[in-house]
């Protein structure tokens, strides 16, 4: 890789700052769980697989800065914690997902002594950093004969190393398909309001040397009328039994466009990205973060003072949108929730 | 109206420059037609029926300051100046169809008086300029009936007083509707590159203190999916005779997406937005305009240095998802292509 996303760093953890993104590569070093927080909630970092990363980080760091050698004020302390991280972000999947494995060492009462319990949250954390590279690599090896040589791709947000421990879901299979010495084109949504695609995607992909242009939200479909797209692939937040995916506001749209355009349109997602809880979409709950973020460009005022925005982040796709899932036990397609069922309990 | 976007001056042409809008109410003062073409151009001025105002105000001016008393080079002279305007932007027909009002008195061989020419110029000049204004009023008196009480409409870019000589297309629909005291909300897509949405159309609402919210473009899917939008309402660069309609880069998007959720999509324009010539919108010019648009907010980079951008101004959407279209001369409903014929003729 070319720049670490998040690293352990036994004392501290080092997050890159991607809201610095693309103008400087700047770090935060988070010495406490509390600065993890706020890393997360104010997109510091920000993608589904990495602030389950984090938060999983978190909670082995503040273990570790724990003096007390009561174990159940330890516990009862820590499980605080986790529940303050859970809360900082509503729609993806994996931050709760990599908290419950946390959780489940915690409340394992088997444990008895802090010192190896800490040593078990920290070996876990990384664990879920680790894995979560490996993931992303089966993804992209997977998800690589997808594309075809000569495709041009629509991606959407950022679903790159960034958005993950490292390599990326979406971004993992183009770099995988480039790898391999495909000949591709990656046509970049910017995505408004926070221009993960403009700042982030197009980053990563300068870095790999992949051609692209980035193209403003609103311009999707006219590229996909004039057959300039082949294929849409994009990442998830969270997805439900039913396959309804939710995703980075402007996804849904992209997915009725090239559902019009009878252009393929796939999800590449770890499995935990999936909540097998929850039936349908409509049960994702969707976060709405503050009108500042569409109403300010990089700083700058953009309306008239007065002026007011509605901002939701996420949106969700119906799974009748999707012509399949991507992941690293291989590729899911329709009827997306019998297939599902084969893989939860492989 | 709060604001005037263009006036004949006599000596000169004032234009309101909307890309200081809405932070800046300043105006530039064209004393000759070259600065006239820069403002066009700049998109200083910009709205397909305003440019169409700005050329024959250019023109007027420059016969008014040629010293020639050789009627014809006075002509000859006139004719370049009129063809330099009309290559100042290639998408709006309201430009060419303005300034061939302007050719026809340059080429009437009954009038051989210089000076009457240029009175004639002027007068023409002037004419567009207040037929625009009574148009776009009875386009909103016409259209504000499609609207019904406690209707949220979507409207793209601007289609405002700023777009025209005043009033409005599209929004001088909703300015009647509101006039009128029905009770609406309007949803305002940003409209990257350029944000006319963000920046004008919430100003021009602003000033109405009609209720509004902006949102990024790619958010307009997500709304009508979860029925917060009951109409869409957009202006026209250029419509072919079949109803291909050219409009800002974005427009095609809504239409599809309002189409797949069976929320009506109309057009807003004067019938000197129908371009009779063409069949269809394959043969409209698209105009493709600097890639420093997208990658640059307001003079903020947002994405790595070495970025290509695709920077299409316009799209055009197939007449198959258009609902109806509003003119001055009544609703054009399907088969549109019947219908403007006898609207023609008429």
């Amino acid at each position: 890789m070319y720049f670490k996303t998040i690293e352990w760093k036994d004392d501290h953890i080092k997050i890159l700052d991607q809201r610095k993104l693309p103008h400087k590569v700047s770090y935060i070093i988070c010495k406490d769980y509390r600065s993890v927080i706020k890393s997360i909630k104010s997109m510091a970092i920000r993608g589904a697989p990495a602030i389950g990363v984090a938060a999983s980080m978190g909670i082995a760091l503040a273990a570790k800065s724990m003096k007390t050698r009561d174990l159940e004020i330890f516990r009862r302390e820590l499980l605080e914690i986790c529940s303050k991280l859970f809360q900082t972000r509503p729609t993806a999947i994996n931050l709760g997902w990599a908290i419950n494995r946390m959780k489940k060492i915690l409340e394992d009462r088997s444990i008895v002594n802090i010192r190896k319990i800490k040593e078990r949250l920290e070996e876990e954390a990384l664990k879920i950093f680790n894995e979560d590279i490996e993931i992303n690599k089966r993804i992209g090896e997977i998800g690589k004969d997808l594309i075809k040589n000569g495709s041009n791709i629509l991606t959407h947000c950022n679903a790159g190393a960034l958005a993950t421990a490292g390599f990326g879901t979406a971004l993992g299979i183009i770099y995988a398909a480039w790898e391999e010495k495909k000949n591709i084109y990656v046509y970049v949504d910017e995505t408004r309001p926070l221009l993960q695609g403009a700042r982030l995607t197009a980053w990563e992909l300068s870095k790999h040397k992949i051609p692209f242009s980035i193209i403003t939200d609103n311009m999707a479909g006219w590229l996909m009328k004039n057959k300039r797209i082949d294929i849409v692939l994009v990442g998830a937040d969270r997805i439900a039994r039913n396959g309804d995916t939710a995703n980075k506001i402007g996804t849904y749209s992209l997915a009725v466009l090239a559902n019009y355009h009878k252009i393929p349109f796939y999800v590449a997602a770890p499995i935990s990205t999936f909540d097998f809880q929850i039936r349908s979409g409509e049960d994702i709950p969707i976060e709405e973060r503050s009108e500042d973020e569409v109403i300010f460009i990089q700083g700058k005022r953009i309306a008239p003072k007065g002026t007011n925005a509605y901002n939701p982040a996420f949106d969700v796709t119906s799974h009748k949108l999707i012509d399949a899932f991507i992941t690293e036990k291989g590729i899911i397609r329709k009827p997306f929730e019998k297939y599902l069922k084969t893989i939860r309990f492989s």
